[in-house]
C-alpha cells in the first residue's frame, strides 16, 4: 500500500470553493460530461421521458444482474429479510408521479462557486415510479424499540474526499415509515434504466435526490444516528468547512419556465418575435403544495401572477402559464418564482453555502425580442 | 428590428479559441449541462441503452406530433413525394447496429481549446436503428440528371454564429444512395426518443453524428453543391478562421477502454488493487474494419496487442480485451489505440484544427494501483 495515502490526497482532494475569476475546472467538466440535466424545453412534458430526466451518479453506474440481485433488510429488527426480484414484484405495488431534484441544483451559478457537479438550473425531472411500499416491508422485519435511522446502501462504490465507500444515505425512522416511500423497480412503466438504479432504488417523495438511493442492496435499521459520509459530511448546509451544519432534507420550492422562442447555439440566449407569447413552466416543493407562481420580464423588479394548472400528485410538479406581450425590442430577463403553502418562497439572490445545497434562487432567462 | 444586428453579435458570437489559461466558460458549461456523453463504464454494453448514448442537440429539442409529421422529398427530382408516418412504417424495413460519434469528440482536451460543446472522450454510443432504406425512396422520387447533393432538413431551429437556420446537412448523392442509409423511426426496438430525433431521423452508417439529421422533415435534391451553414461553415477541418478547409465526413478509428476499478467522485481517477485485471473496451472506424487494438499502461511509451472479439456489424464497434498484471503500486496511465484496414491509426498527440473536428488522439485513463 506504499504511497496510497499521499496518492489519495492528490487524487481525492477535499472540497473547495473556486477562486473569484476561476473558470470551470477540469474536475467539474468531467462531472458535467457524465451527468446531465433536463433540457428546459422538456418542461413541456408532464412526465419526463427516460434520457431527459436529470441524472447524478457519484461513482460508476453498477451494472447488476436482476436475477442475482438481493435486497437485505436487517440491523435493529426482529426478523431480518432477504428479497429477490420475484418477491419484490409479487408484493403490493404502488405508482406515484414524483419530481426529483438534485440538492446541488444551481451550484454553478453561486458566487463564489463551490467546486463539484456544476449544475445550472436543470437538475430536475418528473417520473412515474412503480414499486412496493417500504413501510410494510419494515413492519414485516419488525423495527425494534430504540431505532433511530434507516440506512440505505447502494451498489455504487467509490472514493469521495478521501473516503472509500458504498453510497449510503439514511432517513430518520419516521420518514422511512411514511406510506409513500417506495422500493421502486420501474420508471415510466418500464424496468428502471441502468442509470436510474436498476434493478431497484428508493423513492422518497419530496426529498432531494440524494435520499433516493439507487442500485439498492441493503436496508439497515440503526439504534443510533447514522454517521456515514453522505449524511455527516456531504449533503450538509454549512458556511464553513469546519462547521457541521444542517442536513439536506426536503426540496425547497422552485419554478422553472420553458424558455420561449429559439436559442443561439452557444450562448443559449433566446430570440422571439415582437408580439404575444404563451409562457409556461412547472413548479414544485417538497414542503407543501404550490400556492403561487409569479413571472417577471424585467429581471425581478416587477412581478405578475401566473395561472396555475390543475393540482398534480402531491410531490409532482404543477404546470403554470402566463401571457407575455413582448412589445419592446431588445433583451429582457424572464424570471419565475414559486411560493408554497408552508410560506416558502424563492429568493432573488443566492443563499450561499459551502456545498451549494438546497439553493432555489430564481431562474434568469435572457430573451431578445426582435 | 431595431438593434437586432448588434444584439446578434452580442448573443451569437463568432467561433473562438480559448486563451491558454482559460477555464471552461459559461457558454461551454451551458452546452455541457444539456448535452451529454456516454459514461465510459457503459462500454460494457454492446448496445447502448437509451439515456446513456451520447446526445448533441444544436438548438432546442423540437417536440413533434407523429400524427402530424410529414416528410417531403423534393428538389431536383421527377416526382416529389410526401410521406406520413403510416407510409414510412409500411415501407420495407431494415435494422442495423451502428456506432455514432460526435465529430467534436475530444474537443475539450485540445490545446489551445476551441470553444464549443466541450467533449472529453465520451461523445459516442451504439444503437440498433430501424427504419426504411433511403435509396428506394430517392429512386421513387426519381433523381434527375445533374444532381449533386441531397440536403436533409430537421425541425430544430436556432441561431448559430449569427446565422438563423433550421438544422440542415447535405450528403453527396452517391452517399445518400448507399443501400444502408436509413430513415429511422426506432432505436433499440422502440420509437425514437425525443432527443434522438422523434419521430424520424437519418442514419448514415460510418459518418460522424452531424450527418444523421434528427427530426427529419425534408429531403431536397440539389443540382449544385449545398452551401448551407453546417456544410460550408461548421463541421470543417481547417487551421484558421478564414480558411475553407475540408468537410467532416467519416469517423476515424478510435478505441476506448472501460476504466477499471472504481473512481474518485470528483477527479474521476481510478483505483484498483494490486493484481491481475481484465481490461476491455470497444473500437470502431467509419473507414474500414478494425484490424488491431493495442494497449499501453505507461502513457503510450510501450504497447501490447489486445485480443479482438467477434466481428460486429460493419459500422458497429468491436469488443476487445486484454489482461493487465498491475504489479507496481502508484499511478499508471492506461491508453488504447485502434488501427483499421484502411491503414488509419490513432495519433498519440492531437491533430489540432480550429473547430476540433474528427480528433481521435488516444484516450488516457489514470489508474492508481494500491
Amino acid at each position: 500500500m506504499t504511497g496510497v495515502d499521499e496518492t489519495l490526497s492528490t487524487f481525492s482532494a477535499p472540497a473547495r470553493v473556486a477562486a473569484p475569476d476561476e473558470g470551470i475546472s477540469d474536475d467539474e467538466l468531467r462531472l458535467a460530461a457524465r451527468n446531465h440535466g433536463m433540457p428546459l424545453e422538456v418542461l413541456a412534458e408532464e412526465v419526463t421521458p427516460v434520457g431527459l430526466h436529470y441524472v447524478l451518479v457519484h461513482y460508476d453506474i453498477p451494472i447488476l444482474d436482476p436475477g442475482a440481485w438481493r435486497l437485505e433488510v436487517g440491523g435493529h429488527v426482529e426478523r431480518p429479510l432477504v428479497l429477490d426480484m420475484a418477491t419484490l414484484l409479487g408484493r403490493p405495488q404502488a405508482t406515484a408521479t414524483v419530481t426529483l431534484e438534485c440538492a446541488g441544483n444551481g451550484r454553478a451559478l453561486l458566487r463564489p462557486r463551490p467546486v463539484s457537479q456544476p449544475w445550472l438550473d436543470e437538475a430536475v425531472g418528473t417520473a412515474r415510479w412503480t414499486g412496493t411500499p417500504l413501510a410494510p416491508l419494515l413492519a414485516e422485519a419488525g423495527i425494534r424499540d430504540g431505532a433511530v435511522d434507516v440506512v440505505f446502501t447502494g451498489a455504487d462504490h467509490g472514493i469521495e474526499r478521501g473516503v472509500e465507500q458504498d453510497y449510503q444515505r439514511a432517513l430518520p425512522v419516521a420518514e422511512a415509515c411514511r406510506p409513500d416511500v417506495l422500493v421502486a423497480h420501474a420508471m415510466n412503466g418500464r424496468p428502471l434504466p441502468l442509470q436510474h438504479g436498476a434493478p431497484a432504488r428508493l423513492v422518497v417523495p419530496g426529498w432531494y435526490g440524494m435520499a433516493h438511493v439507487k442500485w439498492l442492496t441493503r436496508i439497515t435499521v440503526l439504534d443510533e444516528p447514522f454517521t456515514g459520509f453522505q449524511n455527516a459530511v456531504a449533503y450538509r448546509i454549512a458556511q464553513d468547512a469546519g462547521e457541521a451544519g444542517e442536513p439536506v432534507t426536503r426540496i425547497l420550492p422552485r419554478a422553472l419556465l420553458r424558455p420561449p422562442g429559439f436559442p443561439d447555439f452557444q450562448s443559449r440566449t433566446r430570440f422571439v418575435d415582437r408580439g404575444v407569447h404563451a409562457i409556461e413552466g412547472r413548479a414544485w416543493s417538497g414542503h407543501a403544495e404550490i400556492l403561487r407562481v409569479e413571472v417577471s420580464t424585467d429581471g425581478g423588479s416587477t412581478w405578475d401572477d401566473a395561472a396555475l394548472g390543475p393540482a398534480a400528485d402531491r410531490y409532482a410538479w404543477r404546470r403554470w402559464h402566463w401571457t407575455w406581450d413582448a412589445a419592446t425590442p431588445g433583451p429582457h430577463v424572464l424570471c419565475a418564482r414559486a411560493t408554497d403553502a408552508a410560506g416558502n418562497t424563492q429568493p432573488l439572490d443566492q443563499r450561499w453555502n459551502r456545498q451549494a445545497m438546497a439553493n432555489n434562487h430564481v431562474q434568469r432567462v435572457t430573451v431578445v425580442v426582435r
